[in-house]
């Protein structure tokens, strides 16, 4: 842990809830954790996940997590679970720290970075002398992070955790059969655009490929793509100018020049997806 | 006032408006405030206050700011009598500072905590040179609020005021008479839960009383409990699911198990509540 | 420049963005600068540009900027033309530093301060190693923002560029001929108040001539105002109560007491306006 810690830098927070701005809730976390650790640097990653989409949480977290400063401490709370028997956890993995609830938020981190250290969230002593049942992120997440950003090690903060026994969500992460690919439309960003769960490095002959056929199944929508030249056929009808390209993380995307590419298509965050190369 | 810097923690400002994010507003007050007193560090508890609803803004107030560190200095504005007679007051109020209009959005903490000093913002030399008529936050409060956190006190902003001068908000606060509370709806959360402004120390007995029955008259809803069994009636129609709990701040709320409790009772914020105990 | 970071203050970015802030683009840009410079201070002015209106994001930009700290580095991305060939830029002009598309975002800026300096930003060095095609706030803006806060100099950055090749955009800046004047609707605020590019500075006797009358022409709407009486007259109703003043940054505003200018009066940002006086 102290090799997180080693530069001079001041230690960094960055946040990710579906708690929205309105309430107040993540400004509660925030001087919780100022009473904690002074001076803390926070950094809102987002706070519109969806409630309780746990999907689209872990999602957004994989596409920005490797561009933040090594030691960054995530502090990750979509839970549907609060107050149920979910465990809360902090894990070492890669070059950051990640706390919240072992709930799948991590399916990517954990698919993608070496797990150095998990541990449960148990120790009374890192929580508010009083816990709610309802605003875990107050009581137990924000303390946790706060207490790591002051330099307690993860060991302090609870018993280790076995690597196999994290929670992963099934299906999220994209496979590859030969040359066919199941994926899914994780999000849709703030322009209408369909970003999916396949990175580019599942799909290298993708830009080669003489042809791409993506496929809506659940929805009877199809774009095809041969070189150069785009051309979407839905049942009744022929969209132009829906193609596909590399999003700026490196997954696929689905949009169409100057347009809602959601809407056009009527695609939802969730569709499951295939890609015929 | 020294006291409540003698740590060596820089400064923080935690700030309440209901000038949304749009505009910019927030982000000239922060750059103002940066020009005072370089560094300080900015905490936005929300901007999102239904526009001039002060009873809105007084209420997130009171449910957030326990948890921020001693000496924070809260930066409130939700004010639709800027440029009338109301007065630009700061106080120092239990462990913390705040600076606002007073048209009432104190009224918890004035009800809550001892005030220890209340000044009127005046003097000149604390307010930008030109100070228009539509936005004192940029022009008068977010000066105070930087003022006070570079150390000056709160003496030098102005004429002390008397407690008994500070303008309180009259229905706000839960009453009790032998069994019978009022109460009213001061918030619908992200999630739809209803917030009231009942704290639960004003019924210790809630959770052991054989039956607790909530109405809101004007509106001919009924949440009756028992126990563990839990029935809502309505006019015409019964539903299930609504209970009430203690909500993370201590206060009582009307929830519905993963619904949405303010769509399916048709229950505003400002609705008025009876529970008979 | 190195006037600029003469003081012992810590540098700010200041950030002006159409990316909203449900998808984290904001969040992994911070990320990206905080690993290039700890410690820097972010202060949001807004995200909420709507999405590529180049023309609002100058607008908002030009209200503000004047209220921040001398030296804050203002990091503007409004950037329909991402990917293709606009040029990246950073100016010095007054006593800040812009960075940002060359596409109109600092037409107010060239306006109004002198320029010192302009460069592109071409310096592989100062980019992200992997430049995507989407992406160049986090890729290019970000970093130069970053490494100007860190001391590096504008002529690091990549070539200078003449002043006059610098874009402008037309028609947005106010235009007076003897008592007529043109300007346009460049925002309507949280409030629904419409707000002009039309500064009070260019009408200096407004508030004593005898009559002002705004005309939307493009609407057939028409706001007339006689000294302290004020009228409104559209094609076949008079709605009473919209009258003329300056807005807090010295800007002619419309507005309708305790209502919403834009929705009353069925106009729109952008909407052309002739002012006779």
């Amino acid at each position: 842990m102290n090799l997180l810690r080693a530069d001079e830098a001041a230690p960094v927070i960055a946040l990710l809830t579906d708690f929205g701005v309105e309430d107040g809730y993540v400004g509660v976390m925030k001087g919780v954790m100022l009473g904690i650790v002074p001076g803390v640097q926070f950094l809102d990653l987002t706070h519109h996940i969806a409630p309780q989409q746990v999907v689209q949480g872990a999602w957004l977290l994989s596409t920005h997590y490797r561009y933040f400063p090594k030691g960054t401490i995530f502090l990750c709370v979509v839970d549907p679970g609060v107050g149920s028997e979910r465990r809360a956890v902090a894990l070492h993995a890669g070059e950051w720290l990640f706390v919240g609830p072992d709930n799948g938020l991590f399916t990517f981190i954990l698919a993608e970075q070496t797990l150095h250290q998990a541990v449960a969230l148990t120790t009374p002593e890192y929580r508010l002398p009083t816990v709610s049942s309802t605003f875990h992120g107050r009581d137990i997440f924000a303390p946790a992070a706060a207490h790591l950003a002051r330099g307690v090690v993860l060991d302090q903060l609870g018993p280790g955790l076995e690597a196999s026994s994290l929670r992963r969500l099934d299906g999220l992460l994209a496979t590859r059969q030969g040359n066919e690919v199941q994926a899914s439309v994780v999000h849709v960003d703030h322009f209408g655009n369909l970003v999916t769960s396949l990175p580019m490095q599942l799909i290298p002959e993708f830009f080669s490929a003489p042809e791409a056929v993506l496929e809506f199944p659940e929805l009877g929508v199809r774009v095809s793509e041969r070189r150069t030249t785009f051309a979407l056929s839905a049942e009744s009808q022929v969209q132009q100018g829906a193609f596909m390209l590399a999003d700026s993380s490196g997954y696929l995307l689905v949009a169409i020049q100057n347009g809602n590419a959601a809407q056009v298509l009527g695609i939802k965050r969730g569709a499951r997806l295939q890609l015929h190369l």
